[in-house]
């Protein structure tokens, strides 16, 4: 899939991922539109196979391959929730997975990949050996790498979650989701424009990780440099596929703090009753900084993940 | 209500309480699933109003009042999800409660009822001078006291949870509930064996709190000594009305050791991504320890609340 998904890919997508993935549920809380006076409307992918949305893009690229590309089997660079998505999707249609990973990855997403199955191969945790790794990988293999977000295949899969929630509350406002590289604010773009034009889609992300929000204002590529972050799933900088999609469909990018990240979780934990990782926590943030304006709308917020150490909580740390 | 609850009552507070109730989710976990060896549905009261499944068998009961008695106002001693429960019930109604609570209660507790209108009357932290508040109250204000448990209209409500959670999932071999003073474990064997003989009904425990298991083992009421768990809402004994219902209805009370109880209540958040309490891992702690026959089988579990004090988490204690 060489060009733009458009809301017939996505459809296509869903179709294609609905065996395997969770239809997730919608969910309100009084206490949280009371908060910031608005009609909230959150599409809990924290419910997802492996915690987070990244499952549907994986799927769908994964599922989208011919009998001969599957074959080879699949590969990428990550440490994260795609690692996991891509490791369970390639199980899931019975072929190889091979995941670079920087040696310094946590335990805990190492023991993730590998209880999927995934094959992991580990480099120095340098963009440029990622990279270089992952290349002899698919010399060696013929593996299809499929990139955590800068990838027509992935995007397509990511914007099912916007096309359910649109579905579910056809009636938003605005469609929120936060923004790393930019997959799922592209898809959830694409799928929410076309249902609607009349939504606005607004992406969120932390004051310290906001190359989306510096790219949007200067009309070019400002790739992340040095981000700071407690949302730990933000840190990529947009792709070349990702930032033009974002730049004609996204209405808005907004930022913030960490204080109100880690407000944000510990109200959605607090009251929700759910366990959002702090990525998440971002759209609703700055909801309560009020970033925008947005009194009284209805408001779709995508809640990518639900991965987070329990054995260090944010608001517990020194 | 003087006699005890039928299907016909609880399907009767169902409607009661329809407009002011969560119609809360029956989720499912592949991962617990694997765990244990068995499918469990789980029925999220943990989302319910005021995070607990309390509010049920509060609501019913205060809507069950009439007029002339619903004038005077509600009252009742707890410190707990139930005072909560009760205050934001009189609050929907337009009525007033008075919630006794001892003084050492902890601030989460006394902001909750506070914050749904409820009048706090301090008293020193003995059972006495719990019992004597509230006559005192009861005797100048002439309100209803509706009890946390041992109250026909409270078990009414608390049955229809059960009833949702078989309605939902009709072919469930075993349901299970925690059992503290027996409330709901009473309203769930009512709605349970009246849907579908053939299911047992089994009631957990903390082993630290094993009142009901030794009052079925002596065929009396054997009141709680000096309980110890972690699992905070199951530190009462059973009443005299919840005790012959459990003895009738009730095939086995099953206990789980604290080291259980704390296990099942992180592989929870962890798996299931929800914040459950304590008190409401205990069935599946139980599961965990293998305390009865069960594989293979379809369980229903009420989880049964989700108020949690985010600072101190169980598994972060020294």
């Amino acid at each position: 899939m060489n060009t733009v998904p458009t809301l017939q890919d996505i459809r296509a997508a869903a179709e294609r991922i609905a065996p395997y993935a969770h239809l997730t549920p919608v969910l309100t809380s009084e206490s949280l539109n009371k908060m910031v006076g608005a009609e909230l409307f959150f599409k809990c992918e924290n419910f997802q196979k492996v915690g987070a949305f990244k499952f549907r893009g994986a799927c769908n690229a994964v599922f989208s391959l011919s009998e001969a590309q599957a074959k080879c089997g699949v590969a990428t660079h990550s440490s994260g929730n795609h690692a996991a998505a891509l490791a369970l999707a390639a199980k899931l249609r019975g072929i190889s997975a091979t995941i670079v990973m920087p040696s310094t990855a946590p335990n805990i997403k190492k023991a993730a990949v590998a209880g999927y199955g995934g094959k992991i191969i580990f480099c120095e945790p340098t963009l440029q050996a990622r990279e270089d790794t992952l290349a002899a990988v698919v010399a060696e293999t013929s593996a299809e790498v499929v990139h955590p977000y800068n990838d027509y295949r992935v995007i397509a899969g990511q914007g099912t979650a916007a096309l359910e929630l649109m579905t579910a509350v056809p009636d938003l406002d605005i469609v929120m989701s936060p923004v790393g590289g930019g997959g799922l604010l592209s898809g959830t773009a694409i799928a929410t424009k076309s249902l609607s034009p009349s939504t606005l889609v607004v992406g969120a992300e932390p004051a310290g990780a906001d190359d989306a929000f510096r790219s949007i204002k200067a009309g070019t590529l400002v790739p992340s440099v040095q981000p700071k972050t407690i949302a730990d799933g933000l840190l990529t900088s947009l792709g070349d596929k990702t930032f033009p999609l974002i730049q004609s469909l996204v209405s808005q990018i907004v930022t913030a703090s960490e204080d109100a990240i880690i407000a944000a979780m510990r109200h959605t934990w607090e009251r929700m009753k759910i366990i959002i990782e702090p990525s998440c926590a971002v759209p609703f943030a700055t909801l309560l900084e009020r970033k925008f304006e947005f009194e009284g709308k209805h408001i779709g917020i995508i809640l990518t993940g639900g991965n987070v150490d329990l054995d260090r909580l944010p608001w517990l740390r020194d």
